[in-house]
C-alpha cells in the first residue's frame, strides 16, 4: 500500500492544549496514510499525586504497580486518547483510538522482575503487532491513534514506553508499506546547543552518534529515542526524523540514518 | 448479515469482578455477531470522591461539568473499557473498545441547558450512528465494546446514558441486520416482587406495562430501561429482553414486546 507516516508526540505536546491543537491541525492536513502514537506522562503523574499514589521512576521509566496501572490506563487510554480522537474528528480526520488490547493490535510481554521490578510494564516484539489489522484500518482511511497501553493476551494491561510503541508500530507497518517515522517534540530536532534552537543537527549516522554521545551533546532522554530510531531503521523503517511538533510539514529536523 | 445480539451491562456487573468474569465467559461463548455496551457509574462516583469533585445526580442522570467529564472519560473509556477488552481477548474473543468519537461511530447532541443544565451530557439520535462502521467491524469477526462516551463532532466528548447508547446502537444496527437487544443486570428479569428472584415477569406488553406502572411494580430506574426497550422495538429491533448477567444463555428473563 501507499507509504505510511508514523508520528509520535510526547508529554510536552500532549500537555499543552495550544501545542496539541497546532499539531493536530497540521497532522490532519497530511494526505498520506498515517498513524499517531502519543505519550502523556505528566498528566498521569499529576493524577497519581491527587490520588496519593506515589510515582516512582527508575531510569526514566515509570514503576507501574496495580494502582499506577489504573492511573495510566485512565489517563492514556481514556482522557488523552479520546481527547485527541475527538479533536481529530473535529478537523475532519477520521481517527480510531487504540490500546494494544483493542483488536489484539499489540501484545507485549511483562518485563521480568529481575534485576528491577517495574511492575505492569511491557516490552514489545514488533513480530507480535497485528499489522493486518493496522493495514485494515488504514485502508478504510481511518487514522489509528495509539496510546502506550498494551496487553499480554492473558487479561493484563501493560504500560509501555511510547517511543518504543512508535518504533515497534513503525517496524510492523513496514511489513505492509514503506514507512517514515517522525518523533515530534518541543524542539526543532536534536540540538548541538540546547539553548540555541537553530543548532539543529540535520543528520545523525552511527558514527556521528558515537561522537555526539562521547561529547555529551546527546544525553538522557534523547539516547533511548535515538536508539529506538536506529533500531527501527535496521528493521525495515525507511527513515526516522526528530522534529518540532509545530513544524511537522517543514524540512527542519534531525534525520537518523544508517548510511 | 447474520442476526446480531446487542448486550448491555450496567454498573453492578462492571463493579463486581466475579460477576464481570462470569458474564465475559458466557458472552465470549456466543457464536453469533455481538456488540457489548457497558456502564460504570459507581467507579466514576468513587473516583470523583477521591478527587474531591462533587457528584450531582438529577433524576438518576449525572450532571457532567468539565471535571466530571474528565472523570467519566477516564473511568468509562479508559479503565473499564480496556479492562473488559483485555479480559475478552484473554478468552479468545477479539474485542475493540470504542467511544462514539472513535471512527466517528456515534455523534450525539449536547443536551440543551434548559430546563436543567446537565453540562456535557449528550442525547443520541440513532440516525447519527455509523452503522456502516459497525457492520465493518462485525464482518471482521471483531466485537465492538462501547462505553457511554460519545462526541459532538466539534471536538467535545459527551457523557451519555449507557441504556440509551445500547438502544440507539441496537436501532442503528437493525438497519443492517436483525437485532436482539439484551439488558443484563443483577436480577433474573423484571420482578413482580423484588425480594423473590423467582417472580420474573416473563412478558411485558404495552398494556401489561401500564398495569405494572399503575401498581408501582415497575418504578424508578426500571422505567427508563423499559421505555428504551419499547422505543427500540418500535424502531426496528426484533426483540428486547432483560436478564441476569449470570444467565445470558438461559431463557429466564423478561421479554418486552409490542405484540
Amino acid at each position: 500500500m501507499a507509504p505510511v507516516k508514523v508520528f509520535k508526540i510526547g508529554g510536552n505536546v500532549v500537555d499543552n492544549p495550544d501545542a496539541l491543537n497546532r499539531f493536530i491541525r497540521e497532522f490532519a492536513s497530511i494526505k498520506s496514510p498515517k498513524i499517531l502514537i502519543h505519550g502523556g506522562g505528566k498528566e498521569a503523574t499529576r493524577l497519581s499525586k491527587r490520588l496519593d499514589i506515589p510515582t516512582q521512576m527508575i531510569d526514566g521509566r515509570r514503576v507501574t504497580d496495580r494502582d499506577t496501572l489504573d492511573v495510566v490506563t485512565m489517563v492514556y487510554a481514556g482522557l488523552i486518547n479520546k481527547r485527541i480522537v475527538a479533536a481529530l474528528q473535529a478537523v475532519g480526520c477520521n481517527a480510531l483510538g487504540l490500546t494494544g488490547a483493542d483488536a489484539d493490535c499489540i501484545r507485549a510481554t511483562k518485563r521480568p522482575a529481575n534485576p528491577v521490578d517495574y511492575g505492569f510494564v511491557g516490552d514489545i516484539n514488533p513480530a507480535d503487532i497485528n499489522d493486518l489489522y493496522i493495514e485494515y484500518v488504514l485502508r478504510q482511511d481511518i487514522v489509528p491513534v495509539f496510546c502506550a497501553i498494551t496487553h499480554d493476551g492473558k487479561g493484563n494491561l501493560l504500560n509501555c514506553n511510547a517511543d518504543s510503541v512508535a518504533s515497534s508500530v513503525a517496524i510492523a507497518t513496514s511489513r505492509i508499506a514503506p514507512v517514515e517515522l517522525i518523533y515530534c517534540f518541543e524542539r526543532n530536532g536534536v540540538l548541538r546547543d540546547v539553548d540555541d534552537p537553530d543548532s539543529v543537527i540535520s543528520i545523525i549516522t552511527p558514527s556521528i552518534y558515537e561522537d555526539l554521545r562521547r561529547d555529551n551533546i546527546v544525553a538522557d532522554g534523547m539516547i533511548p529515542k535515538i536508539d529506538n530510531a536506529f533500531n527501527a531503521i535496521n528493521r525495515g523503517v525507511g527513515s526516522v526524523t526528530i522534529k518540532h511538533s509545530d513544524n511537522i510539514l517543514s524540512d527542519i529536523g534531525t534525520t537518523i540514518t544508517d548510511a
